[in-house]
């Protein structure tokens, strides 16, 4: 044995416990009787201080000191096994059990000040978080920038500043395209009631459509769609509401993303460090083109609106063009996850903007409310009427997820670019989402992108995928000529 | 800290940890995609050899030295981790590993064999299991007897002496009441179809009424029924089929009993070593009185008579007394699980002697089927007529079983023993079964027996809650009772 191969053993064993942690958190979210939680809370700990103890094992670190990687594949191994050891050696076990235990705690304080429209009471405790955040993103960042060292766990090579300076250069493009849609007339949704047996028998349709293998996964639902797993056991998550039949279709499309990248990856990476993929961003890439890009489209909705009159009768729209004006609907609204491809990235914007500042100093808990309505009344014209409408809307601060927001917008960027790739190496594309047809648009990413796993960094995987280095440019083409020709707009 | 401090802060996360191994077995049963079989061997095998880490750990020995229990509870919980810290470190390594591998391969070739009928084909798989759990036993037994030291993983202080003389003081008993039974006639069975919805939701309101706590379990649906996990996530299964109701309706009471079992242990010992039921015996203990002795008794089967009307209609049953005739119908058949309370026994004794002598050297494999032939020509009187219904019927062996068998019967003797001193305690009980009200029973049970977790040994368990020193006389009077009046036998 070579320090190598003692190394990926080490680690292949480490993957594995990772895997059944996950699994703990689908049956937490799924199956598991209410009655548990408490129980679940000390097994999960358990086995959070198992792969603790393992990815910082001293062993870890000499075997890295003479292993010497086979080829492309195994050093892309030793540069992910050495970023799980140096974060989880940076940071002090204390500090990371004082997190642990205040962000639990700040998460029911988050629920009950958001059931109570009291940003006040939540305050103190998210002081706390934030501070906590602080000092281990100081012990990541060792002298470097702290949200930049934050950003790492979720988007590896990302900085504060790049993402800026793509968020800078889209937000006034998005702006002006939302001021124009929402100055035109635009289309009802839908009414109800759509039945949810139903609505659950063609979410199994679409996400085998999409791709997903079920022999290697299941659908289920949950209040929180979600995707879960890696290898052969990838698990997704959908939900029901008996008047909008498009929250189940939806999102299942977008898991169905996610989970279809994790199936993709080669079998040969399974249970390793590379086996799952490259980044949250690059993640939310395949979710958002299949959602958007793919599951959006005029194409595509064609098909789907046959679908939704077999499975639910005369639902009360004309036609398929009406149709794709309804799943394409722009409007008012204060929810990030209830946003429309024109909006959503601005939700983003406004969450990278504090969260940024807060880490930084720049920004303190006590104005936060206050920076947060300034900003989206700015942005969307309109004053935030309560904080479950503004800035406690969002579980990702409670529990110390600061870095994680811009990704959702990275890759919404990354599908842009891919996408354009997509249509010029597929040119008959239209045609094959009109006939329901995704083989050709999944074939694609699995082939160029999904296949890879982390076996790059998320930049160069979507630049090698899409023949281009990442820019905002492709999604803001992609969104103004989509949304201009529905909204009629006159071309910029 | 102290030692003992110490030693339960190592054994409760080692119990969080073993309470995820068995959920994953549970997932693997009920829930768990079928392409993610190779993967969740190897998941399976990275948290066993956490477990077996921690339970070998050399600090256990060192803290088990000098640790000083509190209390009763205590020196249980010492007992407990000295005997599973013996039990890890006294079996080599290599030797475990060689014993999961050829089980695993075994399990395989014996469901071939069974569905091929061919005991040849699994003999020499058998043959190497047999060699290795005895190897195995040796290195537990440390010069005493090997079937001795397998029975302490499932029954701590039997001995194979002691079973033989219950089991041959119940033999004649048992193979004279089933001579006299099969000589009377009986009813015939149910027929159907029975509707599989209608007994799920029968099967769930008779484990809401044998006290089965939903808020922290679950009813789902499995090939084999089982009952998993302790503390407050102990889920259950069941299965159905349309032409036989019993099947749903007796797995679900026994797994119930199992369930409530654990359910019922004092919280204060959740996620520690006594956490969880005394032993097999015991435990078989409590699924077999809810089953049997409750379930199966005319008071009860008056009121599921009913509650069978209210899901089925009429199902070609006249009455009660009828009803309960075919409940409780004799009748020959080949296989252990489907046995009646008269002749179940018969079955355990059959294995009970052949795995003692395999294991004690006197049998061997390449007798075994020939041995097993003869044996039940003699006891049942008629000759077995292939493999997959003689001895390829049950998967134990296979996979490395062997000291398991009997503590089924045991748990038919210890239930015997207890419902003598529950009818005592509770003399209006058939008043309660009557009206489909289990509590005077199932409380009972749990105030004597079941709330005290593993924290005697069974045999004073079984005593300190019925009374005496367990024997078979009450379960064979019970027998002898209750089908000698169904049957219309003269009084012995």
């Amino acid at each position: 044995m070579t320090a190598y191969d003692d190394l990926m053993a080490h680690a292949r064993q480490t993957m594995a416990l990772a895997q059944i942690a996950g699994r703990l958190g689908w049956d937490q979210e799924t199956m598991m009787p209410r009655g548990a939680a408490a129980q679940r809370g000390e097994e999960m700990a358990a086995i959070e201080a198992v792969l603790h103890a393992r990815r910082s094992d001293p062993r870890v670190a000499e075997w890295l000191e003479t292993a010497e990687a086979p080829d492309e594949a195994g050093r892309a191994q030793l540069r992910e096994i050495r970023r799980a050891y140096d974060r989880a050696t940076r940071v002090p076990a204390d500090l990371a059990a004082r997190i642990a235990q205040v962000t639990s705690e700040a998460q029911g304080k988050w629920a009950q000040a958001r059931a109570d429209e009291d940003f006040a009471a939540f305050r103190p405790v998210l002081e706390e978080v934030v501070a906590l955040k602080r000092e281990e993103g100081a012990a990541l960042a060792q002298g470097g920038d702290i949200y930049d060292a934050m950003l790492q766990d979720y988007e590896p090579g990302a900085t504060g500043a790049g993402i800026a300076e793509i968020f800078d250069a889209m937000r006034p493009r998005l702006a002006a395209l939302r001021a124009a849609v929402l100055d035109r007339p635009g289309p009802d949704g839908l009414r109800g009631p759509f039945d949810e047996r139903a609505q659950m028998k063609l979410a199994r349709r679409l996400a085998r459509v999409f791709g997903y293998d079920f022999s290697r996964g299941r659908l289920d639902k949950a209040v929180h769609p979600f995707s879960s797993g890696s290898g052969s056991d990838v698990r997704i998550t959908t939900r029901t509401a008996e008047d909008d039949p498009f929250n189940c279709i939806y999102s299942t499309i977008h898991e169905t993303g996610h989970a279809a990248y994790e199936q993709a990856v080669d079998p040969a990476y399974a249970l390793t460090p590379i086996g799952h993929g490259a980044s949250m961003g690059v993640h939310e890439s395949q979710s958002r083109i299949y959602e958007n890009q793919l599951g959006r489209s005029r194409a595509f909705t064609g098909w789907l609106f046959a679908r939704m009159r077999e499975a639910f009768g005369d639902f009360g729209v004309a036609d398929a063009d009406s149709f794709y004006a309804i799943v394409n609907r722009v409007h008012n609204g204060y929810i990030r996850t209830e946003a429309d491809e024109v909006q959503y990235n601005l939700h983003i914007m406004l969450r990278f903007d504090l969260e940024r500042a807060l880490m930084r100093g720049e920004l303190q808990v006590a104005d936060l409310e206050t920076a947060w309505n300034d900003r989206f009344a700015a942005d969307f014209g309109y004053a935030v009427d309560k904080p479950s409408n503004g800035c406690l809307q969002d579980v990702h601060w409670s529990v110390g997820l600061f870095g994680y927001f811009p990704t959702y917008a990275l890759g919404n960027v990354y599908a842009g670019c891919l996408h354009q790739a997509l249509r010029q190496a597929v040119p008959d594309l239209d045609t094959q989402l009109a006939a329901g047809d995704l083989s050709g648009a999944t074939g694609w990413l699995r082939e160029n992108l999904q296949r890879h796993g982390a076996l790059r960094p998320p930049l160069e995987m979507i630049e090698a995928a899409s023949g281009v280095a990442p820019t905002e440019a492709p999604l803001l083409d992609y969104l103004e000529e989509k949304f201009g020709a529905l909204y009629g707009l006159k071309a910029a």
